[in-house]
């Protein structure tokens, strides 16, 4: 049943016919992969992969915050705590206590996202319950020791022409380094870096001032003083420019921005290295140097990515037992178009510079994000995300944005994953939801199939490849 | 054509057999209705209902406010007025005025509802029109005096196995003593109550005072203190536990919580004694008390369900004119992140404790509530309510919460209703939806259908049976 | 393929030709447009239309800030200046830079009003495309010149009915005084004005001031007072009657509606006479305005529409190169239940007055909008607006209004459009997504046929006329 050609295509016969041949066109193109979290490490070393559980259970937060949820806590499933407290490491128990469980992702992205990776990219077809827990894993486990099974030989077996990894400016970029030396890192090629600097930038993030420190080490400048600050903000995104990077990112509470002169900025910054800054001064902050980016930006091509509505460690029992990014964060409201006037009353008509805002606020989509993507040249709209990232969420997103800024306003598909194995299948549901809104468009009369078809390849090809500036190195 | 067997079915053929091949699984299960508003007098005197009017017009305010809108007041329906002015009173008449404007209710649910219990209650199958009006009164009323139309003939043709109602502390349970005395009431019985104490709680209710000295004296604590309050409402808890509740029920503006310590909350409690608690006061008293609820729940074991964003009366001239609950109540935005932090950081990852989160606005359905329900233990998402209860709301709940919180992180449906004879349309027009939903995630190869037909038993029988733990006495 | 029959109508065949039938009923239906912004001058004067780029492009920012999203700034597309820079002025040249991004319509509305005028109005159906863009600019320009397709031949070809422009209270009403010489104008005629007084009422408006004082001219009142304000404008209403008008119109950043006295207004309008009022004053006083003439209008009968939640000029390069209403504007979240609270809680429930609210802000939807609307006698839910009046989004609003209003308690559609030649593709495309959305009740077999028959003739023709109160002179 996962194996059927026609997943997530409408049933109406004409509809389908026609999703069938437009996701055709797309089945084989290349994987962008713009934007995501995948361990640099990973494709730097090649190793073999763990067992089936640490690959595909325990680091996969959509996996462990769904059966928390449901009685079952995270040491179960092997989530390391970062309180000492014990946690399950035996490999198969955790697979034969997630498998248990499997009833719960019924109509959840992870659903197929697993199902998909087991079939297609480990070649198991039986379908998952406690019963053939053992055999599932002992398939994939066998598998996972044979070579073709390696990072890098996955990497190329999924078709990805280019991965960008995401790393902080207080990272030595060295798994990057190593990727260049073999040829498959560097500008232009196949795993790159992005510049994500929210861990400097954010006064209320953890260890903020021992990483103003480790940025001025890396960088060679003084960042006790806010001019040593940017200087330092400019090396490193040169050194990142030279790993690849063809954007940044900004994970922020909010999208506010705000227009600082320098002296204000710098007083602000000051405060802060005195620990004096309160959360207005960090929200402020936050804001100016979104500013800041886009002038960088304007210097040497990065685009820039702006993922604000999280917030962070809302379950503070995870947090306090499990650390971050273990499924304890929960999307707020969030506008925008207050928030972003400073920023784009700046550069928002900046042909040269590329934004691409992204929301877990699904009610911005026609109100907000669609009229500003279709209305400042700068202003893309980013694939749905995280909470947001599944077919009916992205077949809304189509439905919600296309009125207003058309196909060409919205910046293609990015997986923002850490999965590795689930990469191919992301992509293939964005494909394969496109597919059916266009088929649908095409049923409806209100596009001919010819523009169809270019269009499709289009979203999952050329547009992420040209927004991301992945075009030449 | 109200009659039809594929009532509310996706019109695809392929679909529409598999909703077909669904719905026929759950649609003679007992029904579970875990929250509504029936009055239980009705039950515990099992006199015969009044004329058609009275029964199916006059207390719906679905029906009223609809006319109202239109230019019908509520007096010209019967509704009682509180002011003293005339309202119509012969059930004849209100019932032609209404079938005059019955074409308004075209495309909601009401017509539907209506129109089933005509059909299924009644063996009404006359389309209702101004013509046929008065052929439908009379088919109506001449039911009506026969044994098997009185309410407990009803209540067990209907399939009903377990109906709670909601009653406030200053309730004597004396209709559920009765219930309890017949057999049909108490602990595991067939008629239960819910503890809904808005109106000791709130400071804002009409006639809060005088429902303080009443709960004082059904209790017989000293609510003149706060600790006595405490321990009033621990008393009468236990009182509805004997009449059989297994959940209270908080109707609040906000979703707000607060963690105050004892003794703040006395110093609020005194204030508003005296007569001097502030508005600001009364929503920190509305919030704090959440907590203190959660801890009496994880002691007594009753679920808690949460039921905010009503503005209540926002329509002054029907409130002065015609009281509370007659139509005049609007929806507002409502946030829960931040708002129901207090209470999630304190318990939300307490598996004892069960917290059934309902919501008049939909934006929160996936950016809010199926991240809480799908990350927090001790949340659940409960049914669409009230605005939301038809149809299209229906799917659209699905479609929204569905990928982040799957099927069983939500609680099953609740009717909601004083409407006593529309309960079995109300259940069944929500297991035809979850069975359309459910046909498309076959149909278009999401789950299969042998898990599609295990969910849907789920859906309407087994959860809401378990998550109101209506499991044993 | 835009000419097909079946554009926009449901794939599934059951209920393509329920919708094919339902639309033949309201196919040839006169237009009745109670609420736009074509020129009367257009209609006065009756000279032909310029040339194709001058008469399709260049005044329509649905696609001058499209392109202008994509780096082709709005100059380029003769969007006229305000500051002096130059800007194209051949028409076929514009024509040509357009039809070069003509893909970047795949998917929205503009693309279908485009090409249905081109097919209807012009009788060109040959797809645009860079290749075709001089054919189809000589097929059009080659018509424009014959004087069947003036705009009073084309008014009558286009079957409008009635015909509402929108002026201010500063405006001479010298166009209708023009229509009416030629029988076309004044009141019951075919082209009727509407009461717009944003330029007089908001303080924040350019040349506020100014607008006084000629407001004064016109009306032979001293608006140096507060009540020679109020006089000035129950003067120019009572000439905006004269010239047909039925309704007025407010264009407010929020719904906000304030209850001030009459002390209380005339400080508040003194402060912004000496300018000395501030940006809190500016807003109470269009709010208080709103109370002021919901009691005019039930002196005079207009029927009021309220159009807020438009961020006026937000992308500043914009409106500083090319001034106001040339794409610019964002929405933002708009509130209503609070924010009208003081208006209704005086005249919401007056069967006398109507109030139709519109909204930019489609969360409102079902969460506000919808239960005002069927819950005030004096509210009516107006036509999806601007960047939600488009298929997708008209489709929403049925699903998300209507089990709570009704269609009932819905105005009926406005096109609200300056381009006139797209007024017969709008209603087209209203009519056809109103037939697919009740071609799908019938499916589903939630209403029979020959009731939807009924009210989608209701939607497209008696709703409008009612409401609108267009029935007599």
């Amino acid at each position: 049943m996962p194996g059927d050609d026609d997943l997530l295509f409408p049933a109406d016969p004409t509809t389908r016919a026609l999703a069938r041949e437009l996701f055709g066109l797309v089945k084989e193109q290349p994987l962008i992969s713009p934007h995501g979290h995948v361990d640099p490490r990973l494709l730097a070393e090649d190793a073999p992969f763990g067992d089936p559980a640490r690959l595909l259970i325990v680091p996969d937060h959509y996996l462990t915050r769904m059966l928390h949820a449901q009685g079952v806590p995270p040491a179960r499933l092997g989530v390391p705590s970062v309180d000492g407290s014990p946690v399950a490491t035996d490999g198969r128990t955790i697979w034969r206590t997630f498998a248990e469980h499997w009833y719960l992702f019924r109509g959840t992205p992870s659903r197929i996202w697993l199902e998909r990776t087991f079939r297609d990219v480990f070649g198991v077809t039986t379908p998952l319950t406690p019963a053939t827990a053992d055999e599932i894993y002992d398939g994939i486990a066998a598998r996972l020791v044979e070579p073709e099974f390696r990072p890098r030989a996955l990497f190329e077996r999924f078709g990805i022409e280019v991965l960008a990894t995401t790393e902080s400016p207080t990272d030595d970029l060295g798994a990057h380094a190593r990727l260049a030396a073999d040829g498959w890192g560097g500008p232009g090629g196949r795993v790159i870096t992005t510049f994500r600097p929210d861990n400097v930038v954010d006064f209320e993030f953890d260890g903020w001032a021992a990483n103003i420190a480790r940025l001025g080490e890396l960088s060679g400048e003084d960042t006790t003083s806010y001019d040593g600050f940017l200087a330092a903000l400019r090396r490193r995104r040169e050194d990142f420019r030279k790993a690849g990077a063809t954007s940044s990112d900004h994970g922020h509470v909010t999208a506010g921005t705000a227009a600082l002169d320098h002296r204000q900025a710098a007083a602000v910054y000051d405060r802060a290295l005195r620990g004096e800054a309160d959360a207005a001064d960090a929200e402020l902050f936050r804001g100016h140097m979104l500013l800041e980016f886009a002038r960088m930006s304007l210097d040497d091509g990065l685009v820039m990515q702006l993922h604000p509505g999280s917030v962070r460690n809302h379950n503070q029992w995870l947090y306090r037992r499990h650390g971050r990014d273990v499924g304890g964060d929960i999307p707020q409201a969030t506008q925008y178009v207050e928030a972003l006037r400073p920023l784009l009353t700046a550069y928002g008509n900046e042909p040269r510079l590329t934004l691409v805002l992204y929301t877990l606020d699904e009610t911005s989509f026609s109100r907000e994000l669609a009229p500003l993507a279709g209305g400042y040249p700068a202003v893309y709209l980013g694939a749905p995300w995280w909470f947001l990232d599944a077919p009916e969420a992205l077949r809304r997103f189509r439905e919600a944005v296309t009125e207003t800024a058309g196909f060409y306003n919205t910046a293609g598909f990015v997986d923002d994953t850490r999965a590795f194995c689930s990469i191919p299948v992301r992509h293939e549901i964005a494909r394969r939801v496109d597919a059916g809104f266009l088929a649908r468009l095409v049923a409806e009369h209100r596009l001919p199939l010819a523009e169809a078809a270019e269009t499709i390849v289009d979203l999952a090809y050329r547009i992420p490849k040209r927004i991301f500036r992945l075009e030449q190195p």
